[in-house]
């Protein structure tokens, strides 16, 4: 059956496919939309696109996304920068601004250690984060990769390696979500929750 | 609280988060997947973009998407051009297209009467559908708007509006979904597959 598709509009869900999470019937109906918008509105995507892709590059001292050389975070004098908190990825660190609570610094690891999927240490943001931790003016990390197989993994592997440096490693405390309830928690949750249980 | 999102991700995301049905979440997360991209992925997409909103038009005779004045099935001799099929928008062509079965030609209307969203009849394209009725050449216009109550309605204006040319005018027949089960079929579904049922 010859296809009666107009080729520009193949092209264009064919990339909206290729998107994490978005199939091939999505890809069409976004398709369909975008030329339906005005042509500003197509323009002032394609150049978000472009723009986005060219400006952000990572901070040449904690290596979270940003447009200059050091991020607003690492150039920030009113922060403390003897505490570094270590995340998987960009994503973490704006979840962690988010709650307004946190003073410190961030180092991004652009990943964890998953030997499956190919990801050793050596790929990870790791050498930078030993280079900051050189001088002796940091005095605490604190590990907060996700509570996953690989987030634990990364964790436990980088205290190892942290260990005759002498500078306090933590960890993020796991437990029951705030609001949540003990019936749905998961097991592993609970146990944590109560192995970690805190004096009232 | 300042934000310490890259300028650049967040317009890119707020872009992404103006297509229908995605939100802010996963508007950051695409935004985010296309940095992380090589720069060749990127600009492709761009131009995809760009290419599909620039090099795409309204068949002259159809309304369909097209690249050139009129669209491939508009210029095909081998098929029927005396039957029209009117549907809603050119994603209805090419599912009807999909089932291999049909012959005849299409009329795009890009819309559906609904008062309630300011869609009067002026606004879709019936005009050119009447002109191409003139020649007395057409035999039959086949209704495939969707059984929703604005495509309903579109359907039975423009039965209305047709009556005088004295053209065939049909409507798609409604009834069980092919695979479908008397169980979960709904009562209106229900309620037409019993009224068209066929003789055996």
């Amino acid at each position: 059956m010859a296809s009666y598709y107009a080729l520009p509009l193949e092209l264009l869900a064919e990339e909206f496919a290729k998107l994490p999470g978005i199939g091939l019937k999505t890809a069409q109906r976004l398709a369909y939309y975008m030329i339906s918008r005005p042509e500003e509105e197509v323009e002032s995507f394609a150049n978000a696109l472009l723009a986005a892709k060219h400006d952000i590059r990572y901070c040449n001292c904690c290596q979270n996304l940003t447009e200059s050389e050091i991020c607003p975070i690492c150039s920030d004098t009113d922060r403390d920068h003897s505490v570094i908190c270590v995340v998987e990825s960009p994503k973490d660190v704006t979840a962690l601004e988010r709650t307004g609570e946190y003073n410190g610094v961030y180092h991004v690891l652009h990943g964890l250690i998953s030997p499956i999927d190919g990801v050793t240490p050596d790929k990870l943001h790791i050498r930078s984060l030993l280079g900051r931790l050189q001088g002796g003016a940091v005095k605490e990390v604190i590990m907060a990769t996700n509570p996953t197989v690989e987030g634990d993994a990364t964790a436990m592997y980088l205290a190892q390696l942290l260990e005759p440096l002498h500078i306090s490693v933590s960890r993020l405390a796991f437990g029951l979500p705030v609001g949540g309830t003990l019936e749905y928690a998961d097991e592993v949750t609970l146990f944590r929750a109560l192995e970690n249980r805190t004096k009232m």
